[in-house]
């Protein structure tokens, strides 16, 4: 059975004096309910909650949330939930993505039908970052300045073709997490961190991680014929972590990925065996400089087709 | 408008004392409707009969028929049109193509849809050649033997996001025939051809040409976002027209292009300042080499995000 495991992503961010996150669990369900996925698990510290959900993840901070889902999910509806609670005046930045599909003719919504249903009077930009017949990236973002702080910066890496290696870690029945940890060698490079993870039935892992303020969080789908893996964090994880960057691409080991960086910078070489094949660049006017870059491996180019249906 | 250049493709051949050739014209136009195309003119010489459609051409020889559909066509229907004059068993080889599409999620039916449509008594194998999240091919192929004879080479270039040049000649309205033949320096490679074109409203340029047995089509769709030209042939093009070949590459100048050849050859190097970043091939038991080639340009990789929408 196919499933999608490229991503929609929602952040927003708040102006108000309350807090977000002591808003009831209540609020944060129907958030979450609305775009069809429920909330698996939570952990929190004195500065973000996360919610593991059905179809990825959730972070909520004082002044903004982060939402992710993928599958057939339609978080179009959660800004629509969203909007309802909090008027267009009370919200400094709103970003709505969708990245790339395997099968976008499965999904029951399209970027432009999502951006379309939006009210009237929400003004904001659509952009594409790449081509659209290749990995590319939808973007909208409301149209209204905003300065974000110097700590706000984002690195998504979005892994698609995962290697055998991979595969054979994620596609085990009943995986132990303990052993995808050991994989991923979180326990070397993220000690202190609280660290929430599910391995679903068949196969699908994701996991959650905070420390103060930062996160990261990991979703794989490893299904062969659409295996996808994706790594989010607000660390700077090509100065700080760039070890880490360079592992989950040794781990994952993919046949292609994109990097996408808001407010922050990409290397040029992420990986050996790797090209670079589009490079978009974009300074939004809601004050983010956001990057893509595609890159393909170089040297895995030959092979068979695949057979995907053979009727006798 | 958004309109989806890239095609359907349906190889059929027949083993039959009568010619395909000789069927009454209610015939094809029956084939052609059912895929909700039409048949708008029509050229003919002693081996073959080549009919323009609405979206894209219809080749007719004495014991086989090529018919290409673009847009948003149902061409499976015309194969269920097909069978329901020809029993399989009077097919020699059928061979059902769905190339690479730049919005799948816009089509009536997808490549799964159309083949589960298929009689279960008709036995058939399914591959993609590529990746589904790049540039691919789907093929089906009834699994039965047979032995193509010698001269029967097919040449598929599929081009995207054509250069600016072709993309100002195709998109000058009411653009003069001519002009374009002249463009595609149509006099100078394919003298003694019968050509038959047709140049679309507001966009979009189609051409059929026969000579003796040997045909050639082209079929342009200039829009920008979803810029897209094909060629296809059965002359050899990489061997004695190798300069067209490389000429249809330099005028249309595409960020990427796929080259597809049935029981031919592909060059190593095409064009310059391309590379190969896809290469598959497969031996179908159905009697064909089949060769699948994804290139992109190097010299052009960083650009600017594209401005989908601003509501202000």
């Amino acid at each position: 059975v196919f499933f999608e495991g490229s991503e929609k992503k929602l952040e927003v961010v708040v102006n108000t004096k309350s807090s977000l996150r002591e808003l009831p669990s209540d609020f944060w369900q129907d958030i979450v309910h609305s775009s069809e996925a429920k909330i698996l698990s939570s952990i929190e510290n004195d500065e973000v909650q996360a919610h593991l959900l059905s179809e990825s993840s959730l972070f909520v901070w004082d002044d903004r949330f982060v939402m992710i889902t993928c599958g057939e999910t339609k978080l179009i509806q959660s800004v629509h939930k969203f909007l309802e609670k909090f008027p267009k005046e009370k919200i400094a930045s709103l970003i709505f993505q969708r990245k790339n599909e395997y099968c976008s003719h499965l999904q029951k919504t399209n970027f432009f039908s999502d951006i379309d249903s939006l009210p009237e009077t929400f003004t904001g930009k659509a952009y594409r970052f790449g081509n659209l017949d290749t990995h590319h990236n939808f973007l909208y973002h409301l149209d209204k300045s905003y300065l974000p702080p110097s700590n706000d910066h984002t690195q998504e890496l979005l892994m698609y073709h995962l290697g055998a290696d991979a595969r054979e870690i994620f596609c085990q029945k009943n995986q132990d997490k303990n052993k995808i940890r050991k994989f991923l060698k979180l326990d070397k490079y993220f000690k202190n961190w609280i660290i929430d993870d599910f391995v679903f039935d068949p196969f699908g892992y994701s996991l959650n991680a905070i420390n103060g303020s930062n996160y990261f969080t990991i979703h794989v789908t490893p299904q062969e014929e659409a295996s996808y893996a994706s790594f989010e964090t607000n660390i700077k994880l090509w100065d700080e972590h760039k070890n880490f960057g360079t592992l989950l691409l040794q781990s994952f080991s993919p046949g292609s990925f994109d990097m996408v960086s808001f407010n922050d910078y990409l290397p040029e070489k992420p990986f050996k065996n790797t090209i670079p094949i589009k490079i978009v660049k974009e300074k939004l006017s809601c004050g983010y400089n956001v990057q893509f870059k595609q890159y393909i491996r170089n040297d895995v180019l030959e092979e068979n087709a695949i057979l995907l249906k053979d009727r006798k």
